[in-house]
């Protein structure tokens, strides 16, 4: 692409950075702000400055907080003795969604993923690891995304807290409620099979 | 969404005002950001907060410039007397890769949108007629995107321009360059038909 501007060229390209935003979606953006009053883009790029300033991890469960312990951490209300072990703050905040989770997050920051040069020691595996050695906890809950590096994140912890007094569950894999059958994966459908539950359990909400 | 933190709500809030990104996406790109080294978030708002300070529209033809007469209207070898009239940069870089036209452009900064509340005087129409009535110009070339927005906005020029001695054209309409006839759409093939031009004509590249 050939700019008229220099200055235009420069935004174009830093926008284009982010992932799944190439050249001519990051110059609609661009132009975007410019048709904008000049305050607009004030209030963007100090949202953006001020949180990679100033964000904070919950020294607890790592979840991203703008103060030392998170609200979930230290909330009176929720069962301490149940982790459930997560990727990121988006996963804890599908699963806050719910409503139907009353423990502790440990959040890990990411899978393993020696593709993407991601090792254990890249995430907040030892401090899992740690917390779960302390002796409160009860029972781990694995949420990771049912993918390899997923997997092999669940199987590396598992391996290191298997042999501690704890249980340890995974979340269920199945059909999603309101789904055709016909139109379910082979995989899928193979697991919520092998994973039947008494059918009273089924009339839960 | 319930987030865990302030300072990433306003961020994802401030993201998804940008148009064709809602708040997961912006959820996504924050997240992005702060995997990041926090340079990469300076380089980006630094580059955006430089745009709409220090950008300059050329005073001749209205295009995004970071001087006052941009590369195209200070250039000796275009030709003066035929203007292109575009809607914005975007057009400009489009025709300017085509290495087909010699002319100078003429940016109105949008199109007549009743619905969008943008009148003729939020657009450089003005200007053009002014540049026109000036006398160098010889033929205005029209080349607006043909929706009910472009097709209004060019009339409207046309009608105040009409009178003046000058030849007045617009970019043709017709089948891409390697398309299917079966595959086109009516009024763009009906089109073709109509504007037929000289097989010699159809040889030149």
């Amino acid at each position: 692409m050939d700019f008229s501007s220099k200055l235009l060229e420069n935004a174009v390209n830093e926008v284009s950075q982010l992932p799944g935003i190439g050249k001519r979606t990051a110059l609609r953006l661009v132009l975007h702000l410019l048709r904008q009053p000049k305050e607009q883009t004030g209030y963007l790029t100090r949202a953006l400055d001020n949180l990679v300033t100033d964000i904070k991890l919950c020294k607890n469960c790592y979840n991203i907080s703008d103060v030392e312990l998170c609200e979930i951490c230290s909330s009176h209300k929720r069962d301490e003795t149940t982790i459930c072990v997560v990727e990121d703050v988006r996963d804890v905040m599908a699963i806050e969604n719910t409503a139907q989770f009353q423990g502790m997050y440990h959040v890990l920051g990411g899978k393993i993923s020696p593709m993407e040069g991601i090792g254990p020691n890249n995430l907040q595996i030892e401090s899992l690891v740690d917390k779960v050695k302390a002796g409160k906890v009860k029972e781990l809950v694995f949420a990771l995304s049912s993918t390899m590096e997923g997997d092999t994140t669940n199987f590396y912890i598992y391996k290191q807290v298997k042999d501690l007094d704890i249980k340890i569950s995974a979340i269920a894999r199945g059909i999603s409620v309101g789904d055709e059958l016909e139109y379910a994966d082979e995989v899928t459908l193979g697991r919520s099979i092998l994973n039947r539950i008494p059918f009273e359990n089924s009339l839960r909400q």
